[in-house]
């Protein structure tokens, strides 16, 4: 084609400045920004890769794809997030560098905000299938201090793979929240989380068989605590000689929060019982940063 | 915030640098390219905005919305990359750089597939309300060869700004498609368009709102000519004096594109007929750019 590329480039550009200027009047001074950046960014991937039509038909197909398999149980859009690392870098972007504090990790899409409370010492599994495992540690500063009352979400994957919101019959399982008790110690049973795969019966299971990546996240336990003061801390625990560590489908494994589970067969659990089969132990403390940073 | 800004942007360079990894192995070299470009300007994006937790909810929920208002007549995703030019770069990225050849413009949402034939001449308005509009000109080469055969396929809105996939009884009305005869010529009646806000009901009017945009296109026809050995054209003929050529919604206007809608009286139409309360006529020339981009 005799594309004249100084002709080419004057026009695309022009686009672009039209389109920026179009945001100019936008009241809120933040979203003019986020919107200027926005349109920026978006620009330059469409003339850094010269988008095609087909191509431009794809990604609306893509994202309709998306939308119309999200319902309440399930969300494509925090799935494709996640896979392209968008979730992790913005957990990065606004983890406070406190050193000491627990890592943040991702949130992810499972999280539903009307779990059971539980007392501590509690069973969040509440029926979910699994290995029984005991979860104890301490809420506390990074000074040292004991947190009191904190509030601590739960949720986890059964031995299956398979969240409760994921369950045909709709029940609830695998979900909880618990208050720290009097010395910042947290105490709950479990199951032992398995590894998973992400849905990946949508377009973002799709795209990762294009691009010939597993859909497989390291087996984890997912934790929100919040008490007054502190940074809320969104995270998970995961389990040493998971053979996925290396490769989380959504970026999410940090170092610092790769736990040892330690199986018991014959002595008693801390509470006294004994779990058929046995039980796990793990042990985690929960270290929030300050509200202001520190 | 005590925030190391060292420590901070090496962790969040870590993140990008894992992800695109990740899309080392994808088998389709062009898919590696536009993931990878796609990564590093989605991460630059968060980066340079310091996207915070409730932007990012506030994104999944613009999109899972999105999704959820979009079905067979409605298509928030092309609006959203329409009002954020994404389309028109798109276009212009694509656009032969053929001298004479008419430009390319946004296709649009509105568009569908299954339009009714009509011969030279004949009615694609087929009942939209509107005063009587007849469309002719030629289609040919750049060097001025008629094109015979061409087809054209033609879609508007009413005098009420609605596309008939905005009707609520769900009839075809406004479009069609026509074959230029054995000069190039093509002659066909519609109604005359009228300026009409895109559908701004959904997220993306809400964007629009919060940015103080406004939502209205300017009056416009749009055309698909297709023809062996040229490329595909997808462009509008808007009308001169529109208040609104200045502000499109969807930075579709380009100069060339303007034409001079005729208003007629007393006079009888090119057919011999007397449209009640008179009728207008547009005259443009569809130039087409052969498949090689001359």
């Amino acid at each position: 084609m005799s594309i004249d590329n100084t002709v080419a480039t004057d026009r695309e550009h022009a686009v672009t400045a039209e389109v920026l200027a179009s945001f100019d009047k936008t009241p809120d001074p933040r979203l003019r920004d986020v919107m200027g950046s926005l349109v920026r960014h978006l620009h330059a991937f469409a003339r850094d890769i010269r988008l095609t039509p087909p191509e431009w038909e794809a990604a609306i197909e893509f994202l309709t794809r998306a939308g119309h398999i999200t319902d309440d149980r399930r969300q494509e859009f925090i799935l494709l997030s996640d896979v392209l690392g968008l979730s992790m870098l913005t957990v990065a972007i606004n983890e406070a560098a406190a050193p000491g504090a627990t890592e943040s990790t991702v949130f992810g899409p499972f999280f539903v905000d009307d779990a059971p409370e539980i007392p501590l010492g509690g069973d969040i599994a509440r029926g979910a299938p699994g290995c029984a495992c005991y979860v104890s540690g301490r809420v506390r500063s990074v000074g040292g201090e004991p947190i009191v009352g904190a509030r601590i979400e739960v949720w986890e994957a059964d031995a299956d793979g398979f969240y409760d919101v994921q369950y045909a019959d709709g029940r609830s399982a695998g979900r909880g929240w618990l208050r720290s008790g009097a010395d910042g110690g947290y105490r709950f049973w479990s199951v032992l989380p398995a590894p998973y795969p992400i849905p990946h019966d949508g377009p973002v299971g799709d795209l990762l068989t294009a691009t010939a990546r597993g859909p497989m996240r390291p087996a984890h336990l997912h934790f929100m605590v919040t008490a007054p003061d502190f940074r809320p801390l969104i995270t998970h625990i995961f389990l040493a000689d998971d053979p996925y560590l290396d490769c989380d489908a959504v970026f999410g494994v940090k170092e610092n929060l790769v736990v040892e589970a330690v199986h018991h067969t014959d002595t008693p659990a801390p509470d006294g019982s004994h779990p058929q089969g046995g039980w796990t132990s793990i042990t985690f403390d929960l270290v929030l940063a300050q509200a202001d940073g520190h």
